[in-house]
């Protein structure tokens, strides 16, 4: 049987149907409303769209921000306010016919990676993603870490620097201030104000510095956008360190937009995770990057969907 | 069934049979030998000692440092180098008559707790040990993580403070580095050098200052000692609130020696865990002393005895 996985996105909700080798049958795709009443009224049309005409045997909703699994509610959402305190069960369940699942959007985007992508062949997987914060999710003896509230794997937020930066959660030194593509876009530009003759202190000039400046220039050889990369990877580093010491895992899997970057920000991460890290932990962990790109969230959530028999529909 | 719990120590190798509803049957405590002959001798003779007569379903060796599951043997062991690369299982098994199970200490001491301790009602529990060092082990949706090798659950090894302290461990910045035992003996020397008339100056003056110097003095109302446990348990803080961001755990215990100071070190943990973890995860934790005391290692090693079906012994 099929199942249906939807990511609801700041941007965008993207739904799919997918089977149990992990092939997206039929995908829609459409901007997210930031009202309550729009945004369930798009996520059920999308959802009834995919769905219209498959036989499916469940749909799961991965939700932005931190969640109350037991009152299938986010609590707390910083890019899509909307959504935060609707019951979702009750406002899209009834619509359906299957039963619903809700899972947080990281968690959901690991378990696609661990089921179809990154981690498909090992038990024991790290998954984080570097965009305009960091998510992540870990799965652990082939168990989700959702935590007791399904607000678990907040990976992008332990602190790594007592009195580093402050993140946009509140705390200070956060990996994710330190380690997300929020944060290259911070280093460019100080870089660029710090020298106004260097390339991106040229593109400043004429418009806001982006991390895609960043990894092209980079990738052209350019020393100042290859060390801001070195900084943003050397943090990463520092953060994945304590993870594989506390996780043990065999695969640690790195997504998001910052890796276009690719090893400009792995190699100072992998040199990093050498230098702190413990063997026998250290000498096991593989750490590549995500192999699903943007459709772990709709595979994700597909693979955590859960029948009426409480099973995951696409198996295990 | 009962079953055999052995916790090797860098001093002491205690050995119990326990059973089901974790009461210690019988118990027997001998110094640790630290030549590899002697070492496999007393832990077989303990064993020996303690099972005679008694009918045992399985016996687990709760091991200090680093372990390789697979391969039955420590591969990193500070406080106990002589354990390093034994084969456990070929010089041990052989003498039981029951099946034996290799663990580490720490992880053993959380699923104590876990089984019979603070954690005994929940199904999430992240467990630190504030001793020499900082040990810790998680158990999350009913699963010990010890991770692909057996060497997951270093809690004591994250990095909190990129540029903090140097760790036994070599890296630098450590939780264990910043709020262990030895972290507040550290704290303790330096504050007795730079006032020399304080209570601790005066201790210095004619002894090595010990960490229950620091806990009696601070009971007693001095407030350079209550600062030294303050600022640890500040540190203690920074790195459980990572932990609660990422386990979403219903109790965090702590335990081990330092524990003594009970809320003089608590309670500033507890502050910064409200400042840096997130809701709902921060406001579901409940930071508590772990229950068992040095117990916990002997009680979890049985619990994680595994019979010749495969299943926990004293069952689940």
């Amino acid at each position: 049987m099929n199942a249906v996985g939807v990511d609801v996105g700041g941007t965008k909700i993207a739904a799919g149907v997918v089977s149990a080798e992990g092939k997206i049958l039929a995908g829609v795709r459409r901007p997210t409303p930031h009202t309550p009443e729009k945004l369930v009224g798009a996520i059920v049309d999308a959802i009834g769209e995919v769905m219209d005409g498959q036989e499916v045997g469940g749909v799961c909703l991965a939700v932005p921000g931190l969640i109350l699994a037991q009152e299938r509610k986010v609590v707390f959402s910083p890019n899509l306010h909307a959504i935060e305190g609707i019951p979702l069960e009750e406002r899209v369940a009834p619509e359906l016919g299957v039963p619903l699942t809700i899972e947080n959007d990281a968690n959901a985007a690991a378990w696609g990676e661990f089921r179809f992508g990154a981690g498909s062949e090992v038990d024991h997987l790290v998954f984080v993603t570097l965009g305009t914060g960091i998510g992540g999710g870990v799965i652990s003896h082939g168990v989700l870490l959702r935590g007791a509230q399904g607000s678990g794997g907040e990976l992008g937020h332990v602190t790594i620097h007592a009195t580093g930066p402050r993140c946009a959660c509140g705390n200070r030194g956060c990996l994710e201030a330190l380690a997300s593509g929020t944060a290259i876009g911070r280093r460019a530009r100080e870089a660029a104000v710090e020298r106004p003759d260097s390339a991106l202190g040229r593109i400043a000039a004429r418009r806001g510095v982006l991390g895609e400046d960043v990894t092209e220039l980079a990738r052209e050889g350019d020393e100042m956008a290859i060390s801001v990369l070195e900084e943003t990877g050397t943090w990463l580093g520092i953060g994945l360190a304590g993870f594989v010491n506390v996780f043990n895992p065999e695969v640690v899997a790195v997504g998001g937009g910052a890796m276009a970057a690719g090893d400009l920000i792995l190699a100072p991460a992998r040199r990093e995770i050498h230098l702190r890290a413990r063997p026998p932990s250290r000498d096991l962990a593989v750490v590549q990057p995500a192999t699903l790109g943007p459709e772990s969230g709709v595979l994700g959530a597909a693979a955590l969907a859960r029948g009426a028999d409480g099973e995951y529909v696409l198996g295990l």
